[in-house]
């Protein structure tokens, strides 16, 4: 069966996908996510991720950058197939506040322990069972920040690929390289490549800013709602606070793992 | 005439003018605004500050807290009027995602440059022109980790009595001394109280780490979009900018804003 030039029914099979891969199961199951927006799919493509799928809608398009045509060019030569969409199937399939127009899909990918590609002096953040997908976009855009060479997440709540941490990300999700995986595999790998791990919780006596992260390093962070797991606080070679002035819960996770990356950023030069 | 014991009615006049109160101009009008959800209502009630009106609603509690009547009790003697909502008009009237029963209504305050305490050692804080709630609200809460003597909003244009302030704040909005005021007159007034202003900007030559931090400090941030205006950045004292590995727009004034006040911290011992 052809398929029309321009999606107008908000019965499409396509259509019906776009709003499925929001929810994790079919976004796992289809092994694909979605990136809105002109910004996000443009690094997308400047990094060599390039969408299986693009949507553009002009009536959507803000009207006043007009590079839309040429990110369409882009995507469709990087083997994409390209459709438009009537202005109500692109408000269905849109989930930003502000749509611009354009929404990709991408293949998923998965990155090992050791696919990580170390520095001389090894730079680590790992992060475990992140709960909010607003707190592991920002921790990615940090990461991007301080320059490390991986994000390890351990024992993942939210999946790298939810749309909320893709835009949180702005981009970063396709700079920085990330690796899921079980906390033990991780504490593991990071012995047998002589990286320092330096938990950070509040029962801790010291302060970060007392601690040597100016070697080979894994800064550890815990969850939300419950921080880090025993194990990770037991076997961590070194465990340090950020000191609080105000009330117990002014930082959070993101907040606290900004704070823990520019020391290190600091005190390695 | 007499007003019922349960608030049913969704055309109700106290229950409209709760929902205008999430507008700036009938905030503004009403010199009120709203702290929504048990924790907010509790800390401001802790820190000495008495809503005007209480709205609560038990078909919300979550049930497992349990502790609503004594907050009810504690805002009545704090001078609260008191009234029960059902269920469908207290979904009217909150905004949270996840109610969980309480809303309150405190009065507006307003301090002045002169209202603020100064430690032996000044610490302050300046924000510029902050455009996004939840950046206003993050701020605070940074500045509360950081224990600095007060924050300094300058020409404001989202409102610290915004709801997502409020929220996005977590209560520290009751704890951390915040002053709405005009550039100028922060400039003036920092000069006059021998407060060196250190004002954060990519375009500066010296990373935040290498300047002096340990004085009497007021650091400077600019808003999302634009930054530092011209004058902060020919008038402060010195401008220092925050190194980034990564992608330009990676770290946000929030995000900035954490990384140098907890450098000043570390400075300052």
């Amino acid at each position: 069966m052809m398929e029309p030039e321009v999606i107008t029914s908000l019965q499409n099979p396509r259509v019906k996908q776009l709003v499925k891969l929001r929810d994790r199961r079919p976004r796992d199951q289809a092994q694909q996510f979605l990136v809105e927006g002109y910004r996000q799919i443009r690094r997308a493509l400047n990094r060599g991720f390039a969408p299986v799928e693009l949507y553009h809608c002009p009536d959507w398009y803000p009207g006043d950058q007009g590079n839309e045509a040429q990110l369409l060019a882009d995507a469709a030569a990087a083997g994409a197939r390209v459709w438009q969409l009537s202005a109500p199937a692109f408000a269905k399939v849109a989930y930003r506040e502000r749509p611009d127009g354009l929404l990709a899909v991408l293949p998923q990918w998965r990155r090992e322990l050791d696919d990580l590609t170390l520095s001389a002096n090894p730079f680590l953040l790992v992060v475990e069972a992140i709960e909010k997908p607003g707190n592991l976009g920002t921790i990615l855009r940090s990461a991007d920040a301080a320059g490390v060479d991986g994000l390890i997440v351990c024992d993942p709540v939210t999946d790298l690929f939810n749309p909320n941490v893709v835009r949180a990300s702005t981009g970063v999700l396709f700079a920085v390289p990330v690796v899921i995986a079980e906390s033990g595999a991780v504490r593991a790998w990071l012995r047998q490549k002589g990286v320092r791990s330096v938990a950070t919780t509040p029962a801790a006596e010291g302060l970060h800013t007392d601690a040597d992260l100016s070697g080979p390093l894994a800064l550890v962070m815990g969850s939300e709602q419950y921080g880090l797991s025993d194990t990770w606080l037991a076997e961590a070679d070194q465990t340090v606070r950020i000191p609080m002035a105000g009330q117990a819960d002014s930082l959070n996770v993101a907040m606290a793992t900004i704070i823990t990356l520019f020391e290190a950023v600091r005190q390695r030069g």
